[in-house]
C-alpha cells in the first residue's frame, strides 16, 4: 500500500480489514491531515454505530490488563474489537503507553483485534478534536466493539470518556488516594465502577468508599445506577461479571433512549469542536498573527484588558 | 459590601486588601460573568507583574504541603502571597480539594495570604478561559508570589502550568507509576522538578530516575536545565534549597528574556481563548442551537460528516 494513497483506497482497504490500511487512516488524523475531510465524507454512510466503551482511572490502576481481559472476553464471543489508547498529555508520551501496550501482546496475531496508542501532536483541538475521528474509522472498518483507555482523571480524560456508550472508571486498592481522586469530577461521567486489584488488601475499604460515596449521590426515577464491580483482572477474575454488567447497561442505554441521546449529544460536540477549529485556524492565520502578536504585547504590559484584544481580533 | 457592588468597588476594595472583595472578584470568573470585561478593562493598568509559581503532580504527592511551606516561607521574606487551587475536574470535586486547604488553615488569619480553590463550573472555555483571568485579578490586588496549584498531569493542567513563570512538577516515592507518569508530557513543562517525602522508602530510585531521564534530554546552549530538588514538605526539609532554585529560575527568566517571552506568550493564549470563546457563544445561540441539533441528528445517523455539518454551522 503506497504512502500517499487516495483516501477511496484507504477507506475500502481497512473496510477490508486491512490493518496498514486502518493504521495510516488514523495516523491522519492524528497528523490533522487536511485528507481527513475525504475521508470522513466518505466513512459517513458506514456508520454502523459500534458500541464505544470508555475506560479511566488513575495510572497504575491497572487500565491495560482490564482492557486486555475485555478484548479476550468479546473474542471468545466472535466479536471484533478496536482498542485506541488515547494519552491527553503531549508528545513525550510514547513511552508510557508503549509499555503498557506490550501486556496486549498476546492479541498481535489476531485479525479481530486492532490496538492503537494516540497521542495528541499538538493541533488545535487536541484530542477532543482527533478521538472521535479516529472512533468513526475504527466503526466504519467494521468493529463490533471499542474501547477507549485514557490515562487519570483530568479534564481531557472527561471529555474523552464523554464519547463512550458506557464509561468505566476504574480504581485499585494501595493507590494513595486513587478513591479520593476518583471522587473528584468522575462521579458524574461513570457507568460502572471497576475496583481492580480486588486481591490486595484495602480493596474492601476501596469498595465501601465508593459505595458510601454513591448512596450520598441523588439519582431520579429510571436513572441508570452504577455498580460497583470487583476484578483481579490479571487474573480474569470478575470479568465475566464486569461483561454481565456491561450487556446490562447497553440494555438500559437502547430502552431508554439515552444511547441514541448520547450518540447526538456527541456529534454536536464533535462539530462545535470542527467549527471552532476552524474559526481559530483563520484567527491565526495571517495578518491575524502579527496582529495577535501586537495585541499580546499591549495586554502583558498592561495597556490593554484581554477582553478588548478579543474584540479587536475578531472584529473585520 | 453589597452583593451587587459595581465593578469599579469592588476593584478598589481588593486593591486596599479586602479579601471579600478578592473572593468576589474571583467569584464573577468562576461563573462566566459578564461584569468581567469592565473588571479586566479596570485592572489593566494595574498589572504589577507578581512571580507566578504553577506547581503540578499526581494525587497524593503532597503538592498542598509543598505550597504551604512555600508560603510559610515566602511571608517570612514578608511577601504577600495568593494561591489559586484549580482543579480541571469539573462541578464534583469540591471535596477533595476542600479537604487539602483544611492543612492549610495556619494562615488563615494572615492577611498577606489569599487562598481560594476554583472548579471550572463548565463554562465555555473551561479553566484556560477562567485560570489567567483569576491571575489577573490577584496581581493587580498587589500580591507579590501566586502559586497555582493543580491536580494532576493531564492536557488541562499542562495548559494550566503554561500560565506560570516558573513550572515545579512534583511526583513521590511509593506513589505507583508517579515517576513514569510523571514522564508523560511534563517533561516539556518542569522547571524545577521537586521529589516530595524524600524521608520515604523509594526516594532514591525516584531521583535517579528523573535524573537518568534529563540525561537524555537535549538542552541547547544557555536553556535552563530543570534541577532536581528533594523535600520533605511536611517537616519543611528542602524548602530552603527549593526557594534558592525558584529564586535562581527567576533570575534566569530575567536574564535570558524568556520570563518577557512567557508572559507575551500567555497573554497571546488568553486573548485567542477569549476569541474563541466569544466565537464559540455566537455558534450556540440561537437559532445556531436549532441548526446545530438537527446537524448532529443528520451526523450520529451516518446522513453527514461532521466536517460539512461544521461548514454549514459556521457559513452564514
Amino acid at each position: 500500500m503506497a504512502e500517499r494513497a487516495e483516501p477511496e483506497a484507504l477507506v475500502s482497504a481497512a473496510e477490508g480489514g486491512d490493518p496498514r490500511a486502518l493504521a495510516r487512516l488514523i495516523s491522519l488524523v492524528e497528523n490533522g491531515s487536511p485528507q481527513l475531510r475525504s475521508v470522513m465524507r466518505l466513512i459517513a454512510p458506514r456508520t454502523r454505530q459500534a458500541r464505544v466503551i470508555g475506560l479511566t482511572g488513575a495510572p497504575g490502576v491497572g487500565k491495560s490488563t482490564v482492557t486486555g481481559a475485555l478484548v479476550r472476553a468479546y473474542r471468545e464471543t466472535g466479536l471484533r474489537v478496536g482498542v485506541l489508547a488515547v494519552d491527553p498529555t503531549s508528545p513525550f508520551t510514547g513511552g508510557a503507553l508503549l509499555g503498557d501496550r506490550v501486556r496486549m501482546q498476546d492479541h498481535a496475531t489476531d485479525g479481530g483485534v486492532f490496538i492503537r496508542s494516540m497521542a495528541s501532536r499538538g493541533h488545535l483541538g487536541g484530542l477532543s478534536w482527533a478521538a472521535p475521528q479516529a472512533l468513526r474509522i475504527l466503526d466504519a472498518a467494521g468493529f463490533d466493539v471499542i474501547m477507549v483507555e485514557t490515562v487519570g482523571v483530568g479534564q481531557a480524560e472527561v471529555e474523552i470518556a464523554s464519547l463512550a456508550d458506557t464509561t468505566l472508571v476504574i480504581v485499585a486498592p494501595g493507590m494513595g488516594d486513587s478513591v479520593q481522586a476518583a471522587k473528584a469530577g468522575i462521579l458524574e461521567i461513570a457507568d460502572i465502577f471497576v475496583v481492580n486489584k480486588s486481591d490486595r488488601p484495602g480493596a474492601q475499604e476501596a469498595i465501601r468508599d465508593l459505595r458510601s460515596m454513591l448512596a450520598m449521590a441523588n439519582y431520579g426515577e429510571g436513572a441508570w445506577k452504577p455498580p460497583i464491580v470487583s476484578t483481579a483482572a490479571m487474573s480474569g477474575e470478575g470479568i465475566d461479571d464486569l461483561i454481565d454488567r456491561l450487556n446490562a447497561h447497553a440494555t438500559w442505554l437502547a430502552e431508554s433512549g439515552e444511547g441514541e441521546r448520547r450518540r447526538v449529544a456527541r456529534a454536536r460536540e464533535e462539530i462545535t469542536v470542527l467549527a471552532v477549529a476552524q474559526v481559530r485556524e483563520r484567527l491565526g492565520a495571517l495578518p491575524g498573527e502579527a496582529r495577535l502578536e501586537e495585541l499580546a504585547g499591549q495586554v502583558a504590559s498592561g495597556k490593554l484588558d484581554p477582553y478588548s484584544a478579543a474584540d479587536e481580533l475578531i472584529s473585520p
